[in-house]
């Protein structure tokens, strides 16, 4: 393995900074791989405390669950049927996805979908061929989840370095700015790599009264 | 308040390595002030989602509750006792217990308190008639806890700094170095004090199987 795993879910907007963090740095010749975790399976409470889930997101129907559920579902498999065109197009509709849905505000709905998929540029009908082979897609989405529980996932964006260290990175600036998200990322590498073990730093968040 | 506020529970190792950091960094020049955090409390299924706490471990009676709810309690109780000696007494009864603790990993005991006392070097008389005035403790523990509780403090140790951040942080490797230790003081800062507004980086845990 020598790229960075970095799960995604595209209801989260700290995963959608998490997104534009990466692709910076792929730009700078950082190798990223973008892959899925869903917080609804995550905080799923079938799932709570069981060695293995039995709550899984791709078994639903497309028409079940709360609207979280049904678009967080629908946005993975739009997007693995995306990525079928390449790595550049993942990593176009991936972009133009959260852009629509955390920088514009748009739902996560068909239009949404539609829309990131011309933005990238895709072979359109491709894509929308590639969308109706539901099994395949729904397939591949369970290999992340799966990888992702293995892994100890519990929320976006997670990055899972090369060499193993792995953690979940949640800020709230946007960057899009080169030297800034080198010195965010070496920022989060030194963390993990520090000889102190680093486990966590988790600011506190006085509670609402 | 120029002073960085350490909350700790002597229950916790993770609170150990905290006081063990602050203290090279106080013989170095930093100042810091010991503060008390009550995991019991802050985790006690009553105070669940509660604005403020509806239990108190300072309501508790001394023989009440589980043992680490009556050590903890004895324990804090025992070291506000002993900082009525001064700021270096404070230090030095705290490191003491939690090393009787962590290090040697003797119960937080009697034979525990009085043994961190001599190791103080404590005027003896003196802590044991501290001891005794349970409610003026009390009465100033509490107020340590609700502070605690208004800076949204959740776990130990958690760092109060000057400038208002404020963040848990967990790491596995005591250090005693004051290199090292200037170091991980220094990479803490930059996390809390980074333009990314980091809230979190905790690192992913594989589920036991």
């Amino acid at each position: 393995m020598t790229a960075t795993d970095l799960f995604v879910d595209f209801l989260c907007p700290y995963a959608w900074r998490g997104v534009e963090l990466a692709a910076v740095l792929r730009a700078q010749g950082e190798t990223f791989r973008l892959r899925h975790f869903s917080l609804v399976q995550g905080n799923h409470p079938e799932n709570a405390g069981q060695p293995e889930p039995r709550w899984w997101l791709t078994e639903q129907a497309a028409e079940e669950g709360t609207p979280y559920q049904r678009s967080s579902l629908a946005a993975f498999l739009a997007a693995r049927a995306a990525a079928q065109q390449g790595e550049d197009a993942a990593w176009a509709y991936t972009l133009a996805l959260f852009r629509a849905r955390h920088e514009a505000g748009q739902p996560l709905d068909e239009s949404s979908f539609s829309g990131a998929a011309q933005t990238a540029g895709l072979d359109l009908e491709r894509w929308q061929a590639a969308r109706a082979d539901d099994d395949a897609l729904r397939g591949s989405l369970r290999e992340d989840l799966a990888d992702a529980h293995r892994l100890g996932v519990f929320g976006t964006p997670t990055y899972v370095l090369p060499d193993g260290h792995a953690a979940y990175y949640r800020f709230e600036q946007l960057t899009r700015d080169p030297g800034v998200a080198r010195e965010r990322w070496n920022l989060y590498l030194s963390v993990l790599r520090s000889e102190a073990g680093i486990g966590t730093i988790k600011r506190t968040k006085p509670p609402v009264r």
